[in-house]
Order: C-alpha cells, then structure tokens, then sequence
C-alpha cells in the first residue's frame, strides 16, 4: 500500500554536498546514508530520481542500487518516467521493480496503453502516470484541450480505464492547486504523487486544501537535502523535513 | 552530422541469443561485438535501447558504456526516450551525451519545451524528439485532435520553434507510412528516426516511398539479431543487415 505524506527526494548532486563531501562520486551513498537516517520518522517514502545517478555513470548507477537498499523497508520510488514500446516496458518493469526493488515507478503515458500496461502487471507494485507536471513546459501540451478537455486530465480519464495488477496513480505538480481541486472532485480517491514543494516553490498549505485528504505523497527535494553544507548537514535535513512535515499535518 | 540509411538496435535479450552465449548475462559485449563487427558495411548507424541493459542491472548498464566503445566511430543512438523538469533533463544530458558520448538521443515531448530545450544545448548531439511511434497504443494520445490536428504534428510543429545549438529529429514509427508521406510533405528536410522495420513488421519499400528521401534512419533490431541461433549468428546477421540495407537502396 501506497503511505501518504511527505516524501524526500534523493536528487542528489555532489557540488551541493557539504564542504567534506563536496565533489566526491564516492560520497553518494554516505550522504544518502545520513540522510535517510535522520530523516526517517519524517519521511512516508523517499524517492531517487534516476538522472541524478545516471549522470555520473555505471558508478552512479551503483549508488542508486545502494541507496534503495539503504532506503530499506521504507517505501521506495524509482522516478524515472520510463515508457517505451511493449517488451521494452517490460525491461524497464524489470529493472525497476525486480532487479531494484523500488515499490513504484514514474511513467511516460505518452506512447499510449502497450506502453504502459507492462508496468501495470506487478502486484503490490505502483505506477505513477505523468499528468500534469510541476514545469513552467507543463503547459505546452499536457494542457492542450482535447475534445473539450485538457490533455493531463484525459491520460488519468484514459488510463484508469486500463487492466491492472499493480496500483495507479498520478504525478501532479504541486504549482497546479486549482487544477489539483478540480481533479479532486473528480478522482477523490486515486494516489497522486505531488513533486514541487520546497525549492520548487509549491505553497503547502494551499495545496493540502486543494489535495481534500486525497491519497497523496508530496515531494521535497532540494530545500531538505541541501539545508546545510558543514558537518551538521543531515541534522539541517531533518529540521527541515520536521518543518515541511509539520506543514502538512497542520493544513 | 546524422548519417541516413540502415541502423540497427542492439536490443539484446541474453534468451534469445545463440545456444553457446544463452543465458550468459557476461556474453552481452561478446554478441554486440561480433554482431557490429559482421554488419559495419550496411550500418550507417547503432541504436542501443537503454531498458535491454538496464534490465541486467549495474552490470547491464556496464555493458552498455562497453557496447558504446565498441561502436566506436558508427553513428550512436542512445534511445531512452528520457524527459523531465529542466535540471533533472540536464542531468540525463549529460549521462548520454557526455558520459556515454551517445551522438544522439531520443527524448519524450509530454513535459514540454522546458523539459526538451536541456537536449539542445550540444553541439554535434542530436536529439530526437518521440512524434508518433511504432506502437497501436500510439492511437491512444498521439492522434489526439489538438485544434484540428492530431498531437504529434503539434509535437513536431511546435519542437521546430523551440531554439537549440544540437540538432532536432523526431520519431515516426514504420507502420505509418499514409502519415508518414504527409509529414514529409510540411517537413521535408527534418531527420527522422524510423523504427519498427523488421521483427514489428514495417514494409521497407512503401515506407521508402513514403518518406520520398528526406533524411532518415531505419531501424531493423531482432530480425537482425537473432536472424541464427547457432555459432554463425554474426553472419547470418550480417545477411540479413545485408538483405534491409539492399531494399533501402533499390526502394
């Protein structure tokens, strides 16, 4: 089962690691470690985002393995918004879901239903389903009316249609709350995984309204992880994610 | 510059390889090794799928950067089809471009221009931007009608705006040769990515046709591949590399 709250984005970027790690490949997996460690209690899920690792190659590649298993028992997102044709989908269902372990995934519904469903047949797994983005580019087609609708809305119309083993949810922006609101009224009851609160700007109280007590994870990245850079960096990480925490059970 | 002609995808599958690698997650870089090695006369380019490897995991990811290398001055496509908020694209930039030294990309278009335009600030990369791909559910977002056009001539019309130092290509899948013929009419110069010839059943000379020599790479992936079973697979490759790169030429 999907939990609800806050979820912390492992983006990590080593020229914003503190002054001790700062550059080092080889520190990921310590900062991650003091991270998740003292952030735990706060945090519902954590979740990596793929680029992040990849950008530092087969040796990020090992840090991301590494940090999942760190992120131990706790839920686990692998944000990589795969998609592709048919056995290529189940490829990337096998690397996030077998050899990973992540409990959910991020999805590219762009290339329609076969590119999807082979996600769609994991028990106990979950895919979110890309509808509207937290981008400023959100606007350039996942809002372009189709047949008197926007776009993002007829993927989660569409989409929930769809057979399934594993759960479905939605990525939606946190800079969205009244299209978050009318959303709600139309799917009260579907998962949405709301990336953008924290440096991204989303305002929390706002959007806790719009989101109705709906299933929902919201994510922070950056303002948590990067919220010191001397030694006492995780113990930053923590206040903040106790504050963003706070924010959301307050709303 | 991109090259036109045959490309082929080197979407390995250890299950389907020949009876005396079978299995041997280790044989990945063997196979592609004589795989490109017995068809570099009829390739104008390689087109690695990033889920094949990623589904092996780290060492699958590894054999990647090896397949990379052993590609060497061919023409390399990373198709990942990768897309996401501007940093995070910038990221997934640098992975495939810099650290892999991939000379071309492919990138889904749903999150918008912000989520493309980090792709297009390398010089001498190309990135091919997701238009109407070779699946059935390519009917499901991508023939939308956005304003009396379907989506993916929106994609396209729209990504030409958009400015970039890389080149800009898109994706038109092989089964769609009536659509194929009118895109050509409005873009007769845009380089396009053409999959789905071979195992997916594309017809070579009316797609040929079609595409009334605008600039274009073909790509065959498992009929190409897996064409033997036996300890002559590179050859039996080569011939039927041989066979499509034939047909090109005389369509």
């Amino acid at each position: 089962m999907i939990p609800n709250g806050l979820c912390i984005g492992l983006d990590v970027d080593i020229d914003k690691f503190p002054q001790h790690l700062r550059g080092n490949i080889n520190a990921i997996v310590e900062f991650n470690k003091e991270i998740i460690a003292s952030t735990r209690e706060y945090a519902s899920a954590y979740k990596a985002n793929s680029a992040f690792y990849e950008q530092y190659g087969v040796e990020g590649v090992k840090a991301l393995y590494e940090t999942r298993k760190l992120v131990g028992s706790h839920y686990f997102i692998l944000d990589a918004k795969r998609g592709d044709i048919g056995n290529t989908s189940r490829a990337y269902a096998i690397a996030a879901f077998n050899d990973m372990g992540a409990d959910a995934l991020t999805v590219s519904p762009y290339m329609g239903e076969d590119s999807v469903k082979p996600f769609l047949n994991f028990p106990n797994k979950c895919v979110y389903v890309l509808a509207l983005t937290s981008n400023a580019g959100s606007s350039d087609f996942q809002r372009l009316s189709v047949g008197g609708e926007p776009l993002y809305k007829k993927v989660i119309q569409t989409a929930m249609q769809w057979e399934r083993v594993s759960e479905l949810g939605f990525v939606v922006g946190a800079m969205h709350p009244s299209e978050m609101r009318e959303l709600r009224g139309e799917f009260p009851d579907v998962p949405f995984l709301i990336p953008g609160i924290g440096a991204q700007g989303g305002d929390v109280q706002q959007l806790v309204r719009a989101n109705y007590k709906g299933p929902a994870l919201f994510n922070a990245s950056r303002s948590i992880l990067y919220s010191g850079n001397g030694s006492d960096f995780a113990e930053k990480a923590r206040n903040e994610a106790k504050k963003i925490w706070d924010e959301l059970k307050i709303a």
